[in-house]
């Protein structure tokens, strides 16, 4: 609890009209895309660092939790207030600060929409790459804090690989700036990129300095579909050998491809096994010997189909079976359980296998899609909440899949982070000595352990 | 001082043979490529990650400092033992353990030549891009540790871009794994990126997982000469608005020209206020096309000469001028200090001005050249060390150096680290919140600071 002291100083320093405490605002707050939800004390919307660096110093004093929100749209529980506390919403931190063309950079506040930064950079010829599903409503202090990939991490890499540098406060109230403002930069530790990635529980971004690219002058879309897991991978990893890296490479088993087919009456092979979602980037010249060499390798890869987009619209048909998948797979069960395991993408035909053979152990449906290129793939282990035992069985197969894909020398998630879902699991992964370093390393940060608590590390309660 | 006993220990834990107290080995691990000078009070040559762990439990016990070491190709001072003890000598982790094919994958010990590293995996059609300028005698586990970057990094990045995972022992003894095998992950803090460029202050890394990617099947060097910084510098800019990264794009100013003319020779137009030296690299097709594109935009950017290279032999002589300009340099004076400083791209004609500048006011050559592409610039003051007054002049040359780079929104070192050479500086970048954050940081890893202690952080006394 907040006491009311202290949401008195709250509102003195931001100004009365940027606390709430109404329960709409609590409802709202309090829940993200996990769908898990809490019940805040409060919600603070702040509009400058040293309001930020305030608030921070009063929660200390105070002794109450402290959690960061972005637009919420993380599928871990990363912005769930699970001890109560004050949300602060970084909303009001919604400009861009400058697009340096001559450098390639943008410095933008944490609340800016990631869909938003890249219509803008895109505007002048510039790229920013990483792209989470989420982009449209995400935002990058969000994605800076997860480290969100998304479909061109294959080639492009993920969010960490475009942040140069940060300005946070830190738990103690501290306004520092870590990183560096050019494109190169190693004077002491990397605090940049331990910042980056962990998920509100050592800083509040109040400003992000981005590395950006040339935009890619075109672009083209493919689909193959295969018989199986097996021919689809071979294919992807002879792709890659031919030295195209696809700016997307993305995959749908059989269960998805079924999925589709049903619910958008869609035309795909009916022997299906596998299907391959193919784009390449870069000028013209190279994109077109691209998609003639990655369509000689699909057909000597035994692809059963072969599709390569004429135009715009062509290429948003081959888009629409990945488009609908998520939505599809609720003919299957009402609900879902969705991880973002990676593996070495060389075991992903046994990946599927164990899949499968989870599938005929628990009789719950699993469907696997994602991004090929890199591993990272989607697992959604399809139930019913509500008929009795299968939120158990559910439980046994997420921690099965967990186990196998530690056995592969995979980990336990590519993109969508620890937050309060995987917490528990977290030790399946990393050793005690490398959660007790971790946890030391946060309270080098919060040593009264204000920020965002009950996140990331095992929990003795929740 | 290590006790006798703890000597005796130590021999105990490798071997006889793999510890020296002998004074040729006390000469040869006490320097490094800084070229001061410190004496150790042994040398240890561990060959397991057990027997690490070993030491650095003794050494915590005892109180003695633990150097780790690569090759000494460090350019700062970071493996000089400035408060003696133990200098622990990976060379007998010089293993390639693996090198995987379907993953673009390599796993290697700390103590492989970076060099030999790129042989192998080029043997198989990969390639791993980091290229800092010792890589024939640096180590992985060196480059690791400073995070070392080097002339493709304008296209490729740096180490930090490259290393996925780590297995490290940490100052308290545990044997840990961080980060993943995998192309992605974010379970947990970054400890994999924390402890690249940490300077061997954090842990001591005995096993680097590192990412590769397909080898370049072409590449061709070009060299275009202009008026002045200015012009080459819009040239660069245009280039890369041309969406071509080059995969070198290295710069000399006027006097590193002038100095390699007259020591080489070489036939170099007489008016020429700066070099660009370019490489690109793809597919065959692309190559010529980039080179084509490049040649236009250097005779509208105004060269005074342009010329691409028709074979390797030509390319050779192209790249003559770069490779000797350091050792031309000592033409102006017997001795130099050299400095890596980065600023903003479009920065650098204000910086060549101000380099001018001081030359003018205190009577000491400058002499810039380096990655132009990154604005990472190898700043070269040059002097005599005997000359009475000379070392105070440069020293009062480097600060007003590192308060302009800053004033730029540059850094201070952009791949050779902060070691000891720096370590009086870094206050003027990082500001007191920022390093005593670090500081607790380095006590989270190394509670009794016996791990590389002096280095990185600005000392009362050395």
């Amino acid at each position: 609890m907040i006491p009311g002291h202290a949401l008195k100083t709250l509102s003195e320093i931001v100004g009365p009209a940027h606390v709430k405490t109404a329960e709409t605002f609590m409802l709202e707050y309090g829940a993200d895309a996990s769908r898990l939800t809490a019940t805040p004390d409060a919600v603070v919307f702040p509009g400058s660092s040293r309001q930020v660096s305030r608030i921070l110093i009063l929660a200390a004093e105070t002794g109450f939790p402290v959690i960061p929100r972005g637009a919420g749209s993380g599928m871990t529980g990363g912005a769930v207030p699970v001890q109560g506390g004050l949300v602060m919403a970084m909303r009001r931190f919604d400009r861009i600060l400058a697009i340096d063309q001559d450098n390639f950079i943008a410095r933008v506040e944490p609340g800016v929409i990631t869909g938003h930064l890249q219509e803008a950079v895109e505007k002048v010829g510039l790229f920013y790459p990483p792209d989470p599903a989420s982009l449209h409503i995400s935002t990058i202090g969000g994605n800076v804090a997860e480290c969100a990939g998304g479909l061109r991490a294959v080639k492009y890499g993920v969010t960490r690989d475009y942040v140069l540098g940060l300005k946070v406060v830190l738990p103690t109230g501290e306004i520092i700036h870590t990183g560096v403002q050019t494109m190169k930069g190693v004077a002491g530790y990397d605090l940049t990129r331990l910042i980056t990635g962990s998920e509100g529980t050592l800083a509040v971004i109040t400003a992000v300095t981005l590395r950006l690219i040339p935009k890619p002058a075109a672009k083209k879309t493919m689909i193959a579909f295969f018989l199986d897991v097996s021919a689809a991978v071979r294919t992807v990893a002879a792709i890659i050998r031919n030295r195209i890296i696809p700016s997307i490479l993305e995959f749908l088993d059989r269960i998805c491809i079924d999925c589709v087919r049903q619910e958008m009456g869609l035309n795909m092979p009916e022997r299906s096994g596998a299907m391959l979602l193919i784009e390449v980037d870069g000028d013209e010249m190279h994109v077109a010997s691209d998609v003639e060499t990655i369509e000689e390798v699909c057909r000597r890869g035994r692809a059963i189909r072969f599709e390569a987009a004429t135009g715009t619209e062509a290429a948003d048909r081959l888009w629409e079976a990945r488009r609908n998948v998520s939505p599809a797979l609720f003919r299957l069960r009402p609900h879902k359980i969705s991880e973002d395991i990676v593996v070495p993408r060389s075991r992903m035909p046994a990946l599927s296998a164990f899949l499968d053979a989870l599938t005929a152990a628990h009789g719950l449906p699993i469907a696997a899609f994602g991004h090929a290129g890199d591993g990272n793939i989607h697992v959604n282990i399809m139930l019913d909440r509500e008929a009795p035992g299968q939120m158990e069985t559910a439980g046994i197969v997420v921690k099965e899949l967990f186990r196998e894909v530690i056995r592969m020398g995979g980990t336990l998630t590519g993109e969508h982070g620890i937050g309060i879902t995987k917490a528990p699991y977290l030790g399946m992964e990393i050793p005690p000595a490398g959660i007790l370093l971790m946890s030391r390393i946060k309270d080098a940060f919060d040593p009264k352990g204000i920020l965002n608590p009950g996140k990331i590390f095992p929990q003795k309660t929740l």
